[in-house]
């Protein structure tokens, strides 16, 4: 694992991770709110590492990236940190894989700099949407723990987070890695929490226009992001196909890391 | 690993785990201020659990254990909970290993139950009080991470837990690691830690009196609890022999397991 700080947009300095050979087909990791980088250990740590250049990005205000006190608003700063990323690596063609609010991010970079510079894009549990229009796609005890997570009250705020990480699996996990994913929920600061919530976004046009090979993939049990939202992408996007895994929540890459390796695998290998 | 859910105290649920042989010679470990049982895996997941019964136990208001609003300034409590696990495990002359606060948490269980059902005790960078007579054991670090330890603001509660959690290893740990330990320590309450922290104890006495073959464990680099408090003990305690670890920091069984269990190991099967 090799570990780089890139200065992003406003210079933002961003934590990026990556395995694999420097010369393969890149795919770059962007994870949701208030998670982190490590979201992708199982795929970073798996053999697709033996064939792909796999990059994981911190979102500003995530994890080991800097957390500035604003710049969380402007989609063209989004933009150029995922620009950032991919210009420092030298990237050619690569695959954006976002989960959840990484699926605003990508759309984020498209709106700025357009797809021509993209192998592919991978949409996990994934939002194109932020505001009013996206409410119909959330589900509701995730809706239920916003006022939580963008308290400043501390007991308040970490019974949130705790059932926030519980919401993003349809199974808790180990107390070990339970207590990893809270650990990094919980260091993004609400102020964070809050500028990427109270933005307003639709980026259907830009995913509607999207002439790239997109696998769209979906947790049925998900109660974050309900299925609905990939259902209504795989309608928009022209090249897209859709893979729903039954019983599994937020998480499809953690919860059936084998399939979504699989799939990723066969998707990469023909970009 | 097995699992137990023990009434404690004031029938307060304790989350309590185990390995090893039921027969065997049993050591109950305790950890310190706002960490679990978790913090002993290196001791629970090693090749002493072939030779010993390995007991972990959260402390009242940590980890998986329940999280009363009151009932941590009383002495007795403390006292019922360890003997509620000791009287429910069916533990015979079994070893009591005190991280920290667990010190504390033993010298309460002494002044209640006195040590005659006890086979040994071994101190891990403890201490035998709290309040104004303990200042000249902390760290300055430490006693500078207090106020936020303290603090209902979650960007300052979560500031002064990172800190913290940095302050207990002399080098940090990989991220899994410091995410992990981050996690369990953010979730306990800072009502929780003030309880602890506001209490005024001297279990100096006890310890003098202490009939029972003692292992003191302290790291000379460590910020939390200075060894002056390690030799402090040393010289109080009729039977006790002191290890300290040159270039360790607040945590000798993880920063340096294999020392810690060898010792562990020699010292539990003399008892």
């Amino acid at each position: 694992m090799t570990t780089h700080r890139i200065p992003g947009g406003g210079e933002t300095e961003l934590y990026v991770e990556e395995a694999g050979p420097v010369g393969a087909q890149a795919v770059v990791f962007m994870h949701g709110l208030s998670q982190c980088g490590m979201a992708w250990d199982a795929q970073l740590r798996s053999d697709l590492a033996d064939r792909f250049r796999l990059v994981t990005l911190d979102l500003r205000g995530h994890g080991r990236s800097a957390r500035p006190p604003d710049g969380y608003g402007d989609s063209d700063r989004w933009a150029d940190d995922v620009n950032a990323v991919l210009a420092e690596l030298d990237l050619e063609r690569p695959i954006l894989c976002g989960w959840s609010y990484g699926g605003i991010v990508i759309g984020d970079y498209l709106r700025s700099y357009g797809a021509g510079a993209l192998g592919g894009v991978v949409l996990v549990a994934a939002t194109s949407r932020m505001g009013d229009s996206a409410m119909r796609f959330l589900g509701p005890e995730f809706a239920g723990c916003l006022p939580g997570l963008l308290a400043t009250d501390v007991a308040e705020s970490m019974r949130a987070v705790e059932s926030f990480v519980r919401l993003c699996r349809e199974r808790e996990p180990g107390p070990d890695e339970f207590y990893r994913v809270l650990g990094y929920t919980a260091v993004v600061p609400p102020a964070v929490r809050e500028a990427l919530l109270s933005r307003t976004i639709d980026h259907d046009d830009l995913y509607a226009d999207l002439d790239l090979p997109v696998l769209i993939v979906h947790g049925t049990l998900d109660r974050v992001i309900l299925p609905a939202m990939s259902e209504h992408l795989a309608a928009l996007i022209p090249n897209a196909t859709a893979s729903y895994y039954e019983g599994v929540g937020h998480t499809p890459f953690r919860e059936d890391a084998t399939r979504f390796n699989e799939e990723l695998r066969a998707f990469a290998a023909k970009i």
